[in-house]
C-alpha cells in the first residue's frame, strides 16, 4: 500500500519531535499502521533556520496555503500555534477534504466548534491529541477509553511550568519570582509566561476536557481563571503543615444544572498521587462513574513527548481514514448531534472547600468573631491553625480549612471578614479538593 | 439506526456490572457511539441465580452455543473466565462471524494466537481492554495512544490482591500469612489465592502487555513468575530503611537479543509514583523513546470498573464494525503479519540489581568474605546495611542493594555465599528495579 502523506505546517520544536519520530520509528509505525506515513513537505516561514532543526531530508516550502491544498497530500499537521493563521490554514485544509492533526489547544478551545463543524461536513477528522497534556493519551482515555462511563469530574496538572515552580518553591521555600527566574533559565518557562503563570494555558485544555467529557461544545470563554502568580510562600509552607499541597489544577465537574469548568491554585490532600506529581510532569484524575477514579502521567510538553501524540493521531488517522465518517470516534467523543447545552456554571455557584489564611490582630475574642461570621453564613470549620506571623507579635496568622460551600457565600462571607478592624490585610483564599 | 445486539455469556461479578452500565448509562453510551448497545441474551448455567445478579429486564438462556452462532446478534461477550469451555465458545463464535469482547487474560495470555488467527481469517475484531488492569483503558494506551514509539519497557502493579497484601503488611507490619487470611476475609483475595499470590495472573496479564507492546506473540509460557508467598516482613522493613517499597510487578523490557517477561517482587524507590500505588489499586508505567515514561492508574479489578472496560470494547466494536478489516487497530497492536520471532531472554540472562539478605554468622571477616565473592563475580555493590537480627547475639542481618548485573551471575555468586560455613541460612534474594 501507498504511504500515507503528510504535510507539516511549522518548524518548532514539535515540528522538529515529530520528523524525528518519524525517521527513527519508522519501520516500528508502520508495522502498527500498516501503512508508512512520510512528510511529503513543510511549510516554514524561515527556510535556512527550518533546515537546521528539520535536518536535510524534508522538502520544505514557504508556501504554505499550496500545502494546505495539496492534492497530493492527505494529512495536514498544523504546528505554528496561534488562533489566526492557524485557523485560517486548519480551515483552508478541511475545505480542501485533509484530515487535520494539531497540537494547538488555544485554536481549539477558542474556534473548536467551528473547525470542528466544517471537519464534519467535509467528513474529515480533526486529531488532538497533543493538545492536552502532552504525550499522555488522556483524549483518548476519555473520547474512548472511558465510553462506558457517565464521567463526574476531571482534576488535572496540565501545565508543567506552573507545576515546576509550584514545586520548587515548596522544596526549596522560594518564593514566586525568584522561581519563575530560575524556570526561564532553564527553559522552563517562555519569556513572557502569561499563558502559564496565569493559567490560560491550562484553562484551554481543560476546556477541552470538559467538552470530551461531557459532551457539551469547547467552552474557553466560560472558564474562570487564576493563575499562580499571587502565590505565598507562607501559604505552600501552610498547607503542608495541614496535610495538602498547592497545585495549579484544571477541573470541570458534572453538577445537577451544569458543569463547573475552572482553573485555580488548589490544595490536594498530599496523600492522593495527583499531589505527588513533581516538576514539569503532568498527571489527569478522570473520575467516571463505573470505573471510579483513573489517573493518567507523564512529560506535558517537550519535542518528543508532544510528537508522540501528534504521531499516533498520524496513525489513526492511517488506520481510519478509509472508514465510514458516520463510525469514526467524533470529535468530541459525542456524536456532534447528541452534544447537549447544559450550562457552565457562574463561578458564584461552583462548590469547593477552602483553605483562607487571615492576618489579625493577635487579642482576645478575635478567632470568636470570625467563626461567628462563617457560621452565619453557614459555612462549617474543618480545621483552624494558629501561628506566629512574623516579627509582629501582635499579629497572628490564623489558618482556616472549610467544608465545601458555594463560592457566592464564601465571597460574602470573606467581605464581611475583611471590614473587621481586627483583619489586618486582605484575605488569602485558596480553594481545596478532597479528590475522593 | 438499529441498535447493535450483543450476546453475554456468564452471570458473574463483571457481567452484572455489565448489564448494569449498560442499563443506567444507556442515553450517554448511546450519544456516543452513535448507536443503541443492547443485550439480546445472556447465557447462564443457573438461571434462578442468574436472575438474581442480572436483574429482571435481561432474557436468559442455558443454551451457549445457540447464543453464540445467534445471527441475531453481532458480538459476543465471554465472561465465564477460564481456558477450556470459553476457548470452544470464543472461537464458535468468531467461526460463525461475531465479533468478540472478553476479559479473559488467562484465555488470552495461553490461547491468544490461536485465536486471533481464527479471528483475522474471519476478519473480525477481538477487543479485550478488561483483560488486563480492570477499568484502566492500558491496552488502548499500549495499542493506540503510544504508537509513535519504541516501547523500551513496562512495569505494572497489575493485581490488587496482591498489591493489597503488600501495602497491609507495609503499613501494619504484619506478615504475609495474616494478611492473606485478613483479605480473604474483606474479599480481596479469593477461597483459593494460588493465582494471585503465586503471580499468574500478573503474568498472564505481562505476557499480553509484552505481546502488544513489542510486536510478537502471547508468550505466557515464557514468562518467569514468582508470587509473594515467601516475602517476610523484616525484608519490607529493611527496604523501607534503604528507600524502597516491595512491589508484585510484571515487567517486560526490551533488550537487544530479546525481551525480558518476569513477575517477581521488586524493589522500587519511594520517590515513583507507582511506588506510591496502595491498596487494590493498580498501575502501569510505560517508557516510550519518544515520550519517556507515562503513568496509567486506576481499580484493577471489581465489577463496575471491569464493566468499564468491556463496554468501551463494546462501543469501539460498534463505532469500528463495518471498518474495512485492514484498517482496524491490529489485535496486538502490530499487524498480523508484522510480528516478529524476538525471543523471550531465559531469566539467566535477565539483567536487574538486587537486593540480598543474609543471616550471618556475627564475626570478624564475614562481610569481606561476601564482598570478596560479588567482587569475584563483577558484581558491584550499591548499599551494605548491619541490622541486629533478633535475640540471637552471635548472628546479625547482613543486607546489600547490588548495581544492575546478570541473574544467573547473581545465582553462582549466591551458590557460593550460601557455602560459606558463615552464611547461616539460605540468602533472601529480591529485584530491585529504578525505574527511571
Amino acid at each position: 500500500m501507498n504511504p500515507i502523506r503528510i504535510g507539516l505546517l511549522g518548524a518548532g520544536v514539535v515540528a522538529s519531535g515529530v520528523v524525528k519520530v518519524l525517521q527513527r520509528n519508522q519501520t516500528e509505525i508502520q508495522r502498527r499502521a500498516g501503512r508508512g506515513i512520510e512528510i511529503a513537505r513543510v511549510a516554514v516561514r524561515n527556510p535556512e533556520k527550518a533546515r537546521a532543526a528539520l535536518g536535510s531530508d524534508v522538502e520544505l516550502t514557504t508556501d504554505f496555503d499550496a500545502l494546505v491544498t495539496d492534492p497530493a497530500i492527505d494529512i495536514v499537521v498544523e504546528l505554528i500555534g496561534g488562533t489566526t493563521r492557524a485557523k485560517e490554514l486548519v480551515l483552508k485544509a478541511i475545505e480542501a477534504g485533509k484530515h487535520v492533526v494539531t497540537a494547538n489547544k488555544a485554536l481549539l478551545a477558542v474556534h473548536g466548534t467551528e473547525i470542528f463543524e466544517a471537519a464534519s461536513a467535509k467528513g474529515v477528522m480533526v486529531a488532538f491529541e497533543a493538545a492536552v497534556a502532552g504525550g499522555i493519551p488522556i483524549i483518548k482515555a476519555l473520547r474512548e477509553g472511558l465510553t462506558a462511563n457517565r464521567i463526574q469530574w476531571i482534576a488535572g496538572i496540565i501545565n508543567g511550568t506552573t507545576n515546576f515552580i509550584l514545586s520548587e518553591m515548596r522544596s526549596r521555600g522560594l518564593d514566586f519570582d525568584t522561581v519563575l527566574k530560575e524556570a526561564q533559565r532553564l527553559g522552563y518557562a517562555e519569556a513572557d509566561p502569561t499563558f502559564d503563570i496565569e493559567g490560560i494555558d491550562a484553562a484551554h485544555k481543560a476546556a477541552i476536557m470538559s467538552a470530551i467529557a461531557f459532551g457539551v461544545p469547547v467552552q474557553f470563554d466560560k472558564a474562570y481563571v487564576e493563575g499562580i502568580t499571587k502565590l505565598q510562600a507562607a501559604d505552600i509552607t501552610y498547607a503542608e503543615q495541614l496535610g495538602y499541597r498547592i497545585k495549579l489544577l484544571g477541573i470541570t465537574k458534572r453538577r445537577e444544572h451544569g458543569i463547573e469548568l475552572r482553573v485555580h491554585p488548589t490544595l490536594v490532600p498530599q496523600s492522593r498521587l495527583i499531589a505527588n506529581v513533581e516538576g514539569a510532569m503532568n498527571a489527569v484524575v478522570v473520575h467516571g462513574d463505573a470505573v471510579g477514579a483513573t489517573l493518567y502521567y507523564g512529560k506535558g510538553a517537550g519535542s518528543e513527548p508532544t510528537a508522540s501524540a501528534v504521531v499516533a493521531d498520524l496513525v489513526d488517522v492511517t488506520r481510519l481514514h478509509t472508514a465510514d465518517p458516520d463510525h469514526r470516534v467524533p470529535y468530541l467523543a459525542f456524536q456532534p448531534h447528541a452534544l447537549d447545552d447544559t450550562p457552565v456554571l457562574p463561578m458564584d455557584q461552583v462548590v469547593t472547600s477552602f483553605y483562607l489564611r487571615l492576618r489579625v490582630a493577635d487579642q482576645a475574642g478575635v478567632l470568636a468573631r470570625i467563626t461567628g461570621i462563617l457560621a452565619e453564613h453557614d459555612i462549617s470549620i474543618d480545621a483552624v491553625l494558629q501561628r506566629e506571623a512574623g516579627d509582629d507579635e501582635n499579629q497572628t496568622d490564623l489558618i482556616i480549612l472549610t467544608h465545601d460551600t458555594e463560592e457566592g457565600r464564601m465571597n460574602r462571607a470573606m467581605a464581611q471578614m475583611e471590614a473587621l478592624p481586627t483583619v489586618l490585610q486582605p484575605i488569602v483564599r485558596i480553594r481545596k479538593e478532597e479528590l475522593n
